[in-house]
């Protein structure tokens, strides 16, 4: 069932859980901090072009996503056919990474537009419909290439445009995590509560400096979910955000200063974890769906799984707009759902 | 709780009720033969350029969606408070259409992208929540625009090129609906059970035949639904189809004619009802997110209301395509999700 407290969170009564969870990244993600946490690291990124025929970039990226959802499965002893729906989004225009990753599956498929929020989106209705008794197994799933998303917010990566110091790299990376009902002998990650956030507009202009623009629908997010649980920072081991970048996360930790809570020595940004800033050149960190994606179902859930980290609260944010709008002098909006995963 | 059924189907035991709903709608579409069904119809598709300092086509259509949820509100004495959360989306790149005009609301929101198939997919998640206990007020809501759909998906209006036969006309419309539990007093409409579709490729390649591409997953979802919920077409007064128009809905015969079922005496596209075809120059019909949404929340959601329609499957299909991904050589997929509403 689940309870809803107003403010968009819900309460799980029986804890649905994560049964599998597999992380596909490019070959710069596999060259940083977190490499021996991914499944598979592509050795470029057309992930089988010519070998597969998949000549675009848009392509590798559905691969990439496939990649990701054919190694949770096999991770989790599962077929195509057991699983009941895929929750699923990205970054492109009409979201197709996702649309034609799902054309080769006969799986019902609901397709989320939450830019880089997409993996807390899509694993929060997961475990809503799994804790409502809605499928055996459903699938929440993202992805997200540096050269789709450059090419399509920014500048083709052939240009060589020069990045500014507050811009982000936007990570080649998928994850896909598997929901199930929980029962006595299921192994952790358990998610135990979700908020689905409000969007929120700070009046950033930027497209090169996202972190700034997604920020205030963290702290938002964060804020309204700690205080519908009745819980505060120091309840997890981390306070974990998608990819405020080094940016982004200042700002977070200006806001919430305000509300006297140093959320700093709980905070950890999946997009200051996926590449060492001092080498691979990525200034402000990690962006993406894919990057939140990858270090949630590398990194975090394997650590929850281990017993190594209890609780985290993982909330990924997304900057909702799009070029065309921030040509026309609009600002831009942000998005975050929160998610609280543990292994208790 | 409603029960899942493998294919994506979600009977309700409670049957959620639409507390209210409202279609706000351009003026092409306020001429055609529904027009005395809408609640808004604007006198051009800008919506208040100038007076409300709506300066493109992408805000426009923005405030056409709140137009369509202000109106669904003040028709169910509700205030934005009473709103738990919103599911939109449209078709515009990133759904900036949704997102911008969530902007201005402090309701949770859960972006979508099911292209066309936006109105039925919003709804059933809705409904899903509602009837799980997930919030007291959910709204469901699309838009499209003529002008946003034409420049982003084929050409800008401004370049006056000719239209192919098949091609259909992206409708100005918006649409809105607010599912709520069902008590005993509740009024219809009611939503009985969901069907979330796959995603289907029929191999079509044509960005002016969309109809086509999408008849295969119509087709997939009504018989999924037919069979998972034992019905059949004669259980309805219509099976409502999104915005097939005149070559998709002939593709859909074609294949419900080899089950030997006869959908064609039960078919209602609201593609072909939105617009006078003979005299509008829509030349297959109407088409977008708005297309089903303004009749199913404008016409058929008032028939039902009245008592003259009992049972309609409101099946709204998508494209899933983007205009980069065509240019690929990719074919189009499409997805279907489909909602048995009625007033019994």
């Amino acid at each position: 069932m689940g309870r809803f407290i107003k403010g968009g969170t819900v309460e799980m009564y029986n804890s649905p859980s994560v049964k599998a969870f597999a992380a596909a990244v490019g070959k710069k993600e596999g060259d940083g901090p977190l490499a021996k946490h991914f499944d598979y690291i592509g050795e470029d990124i057309t992930f089988g072009a010519g070998s597969h025929g998949k000549d675009s970039w848009e392509k590798a990226e559905s691969v990439l996503q496939q990649k990701a959802l054919s190694l949770a499965l096999r991770k989790g002893d599962l077929g195509e056919n057991d699983i009941d729906i895929i929750f699923a989004g990205d970054l492109l225009n009409q979201c197709v990474a996702s649309g034609y990753a799902a054309r080769d599956y006969e799986i019902p498929f609901i397709g989320l537009y939450g830019a880089c929020s997409t993996m807390a989106e899509s694993l929060a209705l997961a475990a809503v419909f799994i804790e409502n008794g809605l499928g055996g197994n459903a699938a929440a799933m993202t992805s997200s290439h540096y050269c789709t998303a450059e090419r399509q917010f920014r500048f083709p990566v052939n240009y060589g445009s020069h990045r500014t110091p507050t811009s982000q790299w936007t990570a080649t990376a998928a994850g896909c995590a598997i929901v199930t009902p929980r029962m006595p002998e299921s192994p952790p990650p358990y998610i135990y509560s979700v908020t689905f956030g409000r969007v929120k507009d700070y009046g950033i202009k930027d497209a090169n400096n996202m972190g700034a623009a997604m920020a205030g629908a963290a702290y938002a997010t964060i804020s309204t979910h700690l205080t519908n649980t009745g819980k505060t920072i120091d309840d997890f081991d981390y306070i974990v955000t998608g990819d405020l970048g080094l940016v982004g996360s200042e700002v977070m930790y200006d806001l919430f200063d305000k509300d006297r809570i140093n959320i700093k020595k709980k905070h950890k940004d999946c997009g200051l974890m996926l590449y060492d800033l001092e080498t691979q050149d990525v200034h402000a960190g990690g962006s993406g769906c894919g990057c939140g994606a990858g270090v949630l179902c590398g990194y975090f859930m394997r650590e929850i799984s281990a017993g190594k980290l209890k609780n985290i609260l993982f909330t990924a944010t997304g900057a909702l707009m799009s070029p065309t709008i921030l040509q026309q002098g609009e600002s831009i909006p942000g998005i975050a759902h929160a998610i609280h995963i543990g292994n208790g």
